[in-house]
């Protein structure tokens, strides 16, 4: 075996593979840092023929305070044939309605494919292909996925690719979430965030006094608060400028304190799953502040085994934490009317949950669960004007990932984009931007935060 | 690196991993042959409490001949504890209406686990989260992935595992198609399929007088089909029954000849990207038999290089050859009335158009196009009761793939829940069963044909 691994590593093709598999050296991903800039170097902004977004997207990006470059020095030098490098490409490809103009995307990335900075951001915007006005429209705006997904896979260095869909029907929420949603890609807050898909409606969306503190007045609850991604997301929140209401199992009260006195938030020790858990949470909601903005359901168990050998309890336990106890308190702070319109909700699936994964039917039972909880809440909420979304984590450097064996564990951590894992931060900020009130016109979507994966389904 | 392989080889937890990239004796795949029966044993059928399909599935089983287990003999036997062997274990979820209710799901499938024979099956029924009542409803259903995918990942020796999505409004025509359908996942046709969600519908579906000849009578045209998939498909569809006219480029006719002469097939010489293509197509087609019930797009070309060094040419033919053409194709087809009602269109997608691909930009925009088209045209076209749908092969021994370096071909073979790669055939039993009159209520699927490949988006 280890010959054939060996001959494996020093065979020219085998390189790329074994580059993701066990790169010494992978990039080091900018992470963001209050006061910094969102980026470091400028945008170049493109567009196909009769981009619809060009112009409210400039707006944006100009308001923001980034530096758009000028196309014209986007070009090769004459002398040295090197084009200067961009921090970010953000390319509306709304004008694409039929195949034959995909060439436009062409045309546009080919002269930058190698003029991304490290660390550097594409997104292309794109329209969701379910509004477009026919097939071959329809056609084309979903080939842009396979060129962002690709390019994520491609262009190395720490840089991300996304694609933006922003739907035809904008108002002014659709351009605040939009420019929330921009604002989270080029900066440093997504670091892991890479080869999604974003969808931007309407709805209801403020945009803060502050971007620093896009948070500001805002009451969040936090479950499974005391440890893991769930701290990291308590002190994500509290720095955006939210009243964090930290919860965990009164077993965890020690950490759950701690973490909530060096964030000043508020603690909240309570099994969820108990029979009057909603009612309770419901009460102390209600009475606390008469209200929660946002409700984040961080909590959740793995209890793995095949299916052969699971005992029903481990089965339980995991679809009634991660799954059946999330809707009952949904159910019932909705029903009380504790989350007041321009409301957010956020889940956490997992690669498990869109994958499934060996030794993990109960988990990636109840993490798919969590996706379908997301895409029938949403619509049901529109209404309302609270938003429901997702993220899904993949390899996450946790003590439960650090409890893996070595080398199984450098598997994990490199079969991505980034060719590393993730830090609990990456999820706590892409939660923290679906909780933002500027992003209320994002609904429905599952953002993976896995330095896209090769893992999926 | 040596070192560090042989450690991750003997670890305990590693074995799993590398169970999968190297394992030295993958399952032999049970595969169709002519006159052999749907499955070599009996078949379990369970359901949750209040299912909708038990009983038309029931029925279904048992007018295609299959042997129904009589579950009091689905138990482990008292001495020695073990449960006998099904060859299918085929479970009716749709009576799931909340997340408590997946523990039934628990109930089944444990005590079976380790009762399914080699190659057997695992078929979960239920309905697509949108047409359901409530959103708990919809969160348990969408459940239901989670859990198929992980079996898929978890049983092993050749054993596949489905979600197949029934609609709530059936008709004759479903009833048909999932007819079609379960005789397809049972049988060995589908060998290399795992891990799909497929979603019946209602339409026009007509079941054939003889199952073994499911396309007798129609006339189904193939792109691509001188060799690889294409010459497989050729010969599947014509043992099915069809008559086959074989397409491909001029330059491929010698082969072209030997496939059709083989089979009894018309060859046609056709270059599809010249601008006359269609028109001379849709002429062909109009004299020769006045109509063409199943089209399937075979017909794809790959250009790799990254995108900094790809030049135009190689953009556009891709783009071309894999989208473009055929989108020409289907509407002048379509607007001359010569795909008639109850027609089929498959296309051919790829994990590349799922989850991008390194130096693939042009292939995974032409292939992500293809989905785009699936989903654009199946609506678009329901009113003429014409389905579109679309494969995706991963992994298939091809002339393309044996020139792969071995290490590396070994690791893409490997790096599935069938730890093997799939043959040309196994895609054409696929398209085939698209193909077939009785599928004509499946619309707007792409089924992968991947063995399950953990590659994905």
């Amino acid at each position: 075996m280890s010959d054939r691994y060996a001959s494996f590593v020093q065979s020219g093709a085998g390189r790329a593979l074994v580059k993701r598999l066990g790169l010494p050296d992978p990039p080091r991903l900018r992470r963001y840092a209050p006061g910094e800039p969102i980026l470091p170097g400028p945008v170049l902004l493109g567009s196909a023929s009769g981009g619809r977004l060009t112009e409210p997207v400039g707006r944006i990006l100009a308001a923001a305070g980034l530096a758009l470059r000028d196309p014209a020095t986007a070009v090769p030098d004459p002398t040295t044939g090197r084009t200067p490098d961009s921090a970010a490409l953000v390319y509306d490809a709304t004008g694409i309605t039929d195949s034959t103009g995909l060439r436009q995307l062409y045309d546009f990335f080919h002269p930058q494919a190698r003029a991304v900075q490290p660390s550097g951001r594409v997104i292309v915007l794109g329209t969701p292909p379910a509004e477009c006005a026919g097939t071959r429209e329809a056609t084309a705006q979903r080939a842009l996925e396979g060129l962002t997904r690709s390019i994520g896979k491609e262009f190395g260095r720490g840089i991300t690719a996304q694609l933006v869909h922003v739907t035809r029907e904008a108002d002014e929420s659709t351009w605040t979430s939009l420019e929330a949603t921009l604002r989270f890609l080029l900066s440093g807050r997504s670091a892991y965030v890479s080869g999604q898909v974003i969808r931007v409606g309407a709805g209801q969306a403020t945009a803060p006094v502050d971007w620093e503190r896009p948070l500001d007045g805002q009451v969040v609850l936090v479950t499974g608060a005391a440890r893991g991604i769930g701290a990291a997301l308590a002190r994500v929140l509290a720095r955006d400028g939210a009243t964090v209401l930290a919860l965990d199992v009164p077993a965890a009260g020690d950490e759950l304190a701690s973490v909530a006195n060096e964030i000043g938030a508020s603690a909240v020790q309570l099994d969820l799953t108990a029979a009057d858990a909603p009612t309770r949470l419901a009460e102390y909601l209600a009475g606390r502040h008469g209200r929660v903005d946002v409700v984040v359901h961080n909590a959740g168990i793995t209890r793995d085994k095949t299916l052969g050998r699971m005992d029903a309890d481990r089965w339980n336990q995991v679809i009634d934490v991660n799954l059946s106890s999330q809707e009952r308190i949904n159910d019932l702070l909705l029903e009380r009317e504790l989350i007041p319109a321009g409301g957010r909700i956020v889940g956490v699936s997992s690669i498990a949950g869109i994958a499934g994964n060996r030794g993990q039917t109960n988990y990636a039972t109840s993490k798919a669960g969590v996706i379908g909880l997301v895409d029938s809440l949403a619509p049901a909420l529109r209404e309302r004007r609270i938003s429901v979304n997702a993220v899904a984590p993949g390899f996450i450097e946790t003590r439960l990932t650090a409890r893996i064996p070595l080398v199984v564990r450098e598997a994990g951590r490199r079969m991505n984009s980034l060719a590393q894992g993730g830090l609990p931060v990456d999820v706590a900020e892409t939660i923290s931007w679906l909780a933002w009130p500027a992003s209320g016109a994002i609904s429905g979507n599952v953002v993976r935060v896995c330095g896209q994966s090769l893992l999926g389904a």
